[in-house]
């Protein structure tokens, strides 16, 4: 039973961002093992996994709220990429964090744009 | 030109939230008139009024923002009630705000819960 | 092996503040049992429930948490009757808090001091 | 030597607002007199009390301080009397606060604003 | 009218930091033209360019709340910048990052000052 | 009487941290040295000095603040070090790490541990 939570987060995460979580999962691991477990059974299996919301709607939660925090750009890069590989065009991307201009103020718009920016670019879009 | 600005910002407003929005817009008006009104073109017309994204996916990002701010309970309770009336289902309501316990921490994401249930109730949900 | 870890939660969660406990548990279900359960399970058991710190030292760093987050007041409440119930004395919460002003600053140390005060009057210390 | 901080800190405290700090001052005491002693020496003496800035520009900083944190609503409403005692007007208030849109999100300027309605209503202004 | 509300929030925001905002201008423009354009319409022109405020009172608001936010070291730099251009000196700036201890914690202080210190540096301060 | 405060700060960040103290003393008084004294004296000896709680506690409650406040990462690292320094063990301060998943937020967590892992490998641990 433990073991389906584990293996259902991690196919979770892989819809995500496979490759960002594979570097995640290594480095977390060199420090915390029972940390990078727990944030794959308890945050994508029993949380992120969750059905009743479609993986779409999900990213647009999570831009809003990485972009909100203002301080996890890393965790902000993944999920850019995370919310192009579910489904988000760039345009839908930049609007919820031109949004979050609004809720958060511009500075944190401005620097989750420049990160967005970053992502774009490297995937030529 | 400005007025349509208004006029529009105002449509979306009341799309959104129209009894909420109208008590607020008193409120402030009654302190600063100018600040009202800029929320109304510059927030509501110019950013959440675009056509890009749909007020649905908008107000996942809005809930996500306000709970992961943590601060604006008032807020966050107009946003409830105007996620059930652009369309978002009470258990779509209630996954995001569970969501947000994964980036914003379980006290935020309770915090909210319990604004979104008083709003469910008043609505019978 | 899922009841273990809610059987595991809830005897950690009774031993912080099980008044406070069963009251938030009632609230949440009525909104969310899925989150309600979560919070027991991956909250409780698998980080607060851990062995490797005592729970002591946990309701320090806790304090701390809360009193930086600076909006979860109801938590903080909950968590000053938690300390005071594994062990840490009146004074010594009061100085974790005095020592927050320096890190989250003056406002939210005050603003946690007296909610604290509020137990201590509340419990005759 | 130690008393000329106190004194000078009581005098900076006054200054700004003398009523709102014999009542904070209260009811710190009665929860930790050291706390209180050291806001009114290292905060109000050392801090606020240096004469390399007019209490007027500091009142400013002090608005969009606590305006931008957004947790410490008592505070803010002590400081929107103490910017008014110090000799900034109600129109330059507002427009700090409605400066933090920009910064802080909008939000959080709307719910500084309210409280500032509120002070600026009960001295009839 | 449109335009004079671009030409005037930019006319502000040259008046602040011309270098730092050709900058961020560009930056900007490659990834949304629209966010680049509302910044400075509803951003410069219809709120720090506002004529109820002097921009060297604006600074200092702004100053505060970058530090207090403490995420956004891109901005806080151009805005110290932007204090020296519109006329605070050296010690008033570093009297306002001093202040923020108090509000926002050491930590946030200390940051903001060594962004501060460099700028000071560059320019021979 | 003022010399005795900033010896007994002094005595104190020294015992938490010699090394990174005096970097962070000297990159401070370089821009203001009343700031940098002010710490020593109003932080370090009134506050984190105080006999009636011991460093070790201390260090798990300014760990869990600096995790959860998430933009302070230099002042992140010289804690851990801190920590080390005063008693904890490498187990204690990954545990209150992943503790403020619970209440900081996943990526605060996520991003405090890579800092501490950092600090652990420089360290051998």
């Amino acid at each position: 039973m433990p073991d389906d939570r584990f293996r259902h987060g991690w196919e979770t995460v892989n819809q995500i961002n496979a490759e960002g979580a594979k570097r995640q999962w290594d480095a977390l691991c060199a420090i915390s093992p029972d940390f990078a477990r727990w944030i794959v059974e308890s945050g994508y299996s029993d949380v992120l996994g969750r059905p009743q919301l479609p993986l779409r709607d999900r990213e647009i939660a999570t831009l809003a709220a990485l972009t909100t925090l203002g301080n996890a750009p890393g965790q902000l890069r993944a999920h850019v990429e995370g919310a192009l590989n579910v489904g988000l065009s760039k345009d839908e991307i930049v609007e919820v964090l031109m949004q979050m201009a609004i809720y958060a103020g511009v500075p944190a718009a401005i620097n989750a744009m420049q990160i967005a920016g970053e992502v774009f670019q490297a995937r030529g879009l």
